[in-house]
């Protein structure tokens, strides 16, 4: 019974964090105000202030939260040891979904805007992101005889965060078509020995 | 003489359009007020009105002006005529830092992120974007023999716009490896004769 009063407060915390979330998408993140989020997670205007003291540590706690996701998906990886390759290859289309759900683009959006504003989001955003990086460029390593493995990750990264923004822009855009791309790519930068069909025009007479 | 006042009411729009660009990227789209984009511009928070009725007219106008460059850009893709392919693996540089400027990409995710939340602002974000790729896409069938143009666009759009968001999260990463990386996906995606060095470490062995 003794751990009963944290894991209700634990409970609180999510649920604010829940409401938060909702809370950013709905209006941004500077439209969103505390008494909304509250009203939302179902406490009171003051009530949240025990839980949070701003909507900057909800943010902070909001990064957190998602990171700690990440570190599954890279023990995942870290896992698939000689497979490695394969099992990003073969996860592209998980990767692409979740980064183009529009709640959880939407979200990201928010986070990523906020961190050109404010440098603690920044370099909690940075932090996190470089600690997950250096876990998959070392299961790399292991596997992949390049000396550029950290860049060929950051342009993979660079599309799945942006096919995010995609699916915002051109909504209606074949998702199968965009997958079938990406996994070349994928293959092209991991395994290096993709061919795409690309005879020029000119060529192929 | 008859042309000046028009000219001036032109210019003050600008004023306005560029002062709202500050007022977004500073505080955020739900942040900035009528009243400090206003101050911003240097007028008074009444007369903005006159020439913007909301910041949904703003940001509907700097979407409007945004895809007016792009429109350029495709106009030298056009006339880049059979070397299309070079032109634009060659102007990969520009068109990366362009999208990694932080002051551009904070304004293109407030705009994205009130994509998802406005319908009209999604619907004249969808309508100009789709208006250029068409246009890239038609230049591209001209000397590509390809049946998925338009997706392999898709992923090299969504990686410049990725790039942005890498910028914010990994601001230290060097970004001439990003861009090598890119030309080389590009060349892949374009030229499709693209060999990138991969020999996994089991096969090199």
């Amino acid at each position: 019974m003794a751990e009963k009063p944290v894991k209700n407060a634990d409970k609180r915390r999510n649920c604010v964090l829940n409401a938060a979330e909702r809370s950013f998408v709905a209006s941004g993140f500077h439209g969103a105000r505390m008494a909304q989020i509250a009203k939302e997670a179902g406490m009171s205007p003051g009530h949240i202030y025990h839980y949070f003291e701003s909507k900057g540590q909800i943010i902070e706690e909001l990064i957190q939260t998602h990171f700690a996701e990440k570190v599954e998906m890279v023990e995942d990886i870290e896992r698939a040891g000689d497979e490695i390759v394969d099992y990003m290859i073969n996860n592209c289309e998980e990767s692409i979904e979740t980064n183009s759900d529009p709640f959880w683009s939407t979200l990201m959006l928010e986070i990523f805007s906020e961190a050109t504003r404010s440098p603690e989001i920044a370099s909690t955003l940075e932090y996190n992101d470089a600690k997950i990086k250096k876990r998959v460029v070392s299961a790399l390593e292991k596997q992949l005889d390049v000396d550029d493995i950290e860049a060929r990750l950051e342009v993979f990264v660079a599309i799945l965060q942006g096919i995010g923004i995609r699916r915002i822009v051109a909504p209606d855009f074949d998702q199968s078509a965009r997958v079938k791309i990406i996994r070349d790519v994928a293959e092209f930068l991991f395994r290096g020995d993709k061919n795409i069909q690309g005879a020029s025009k000119a060529a192929a007479k």
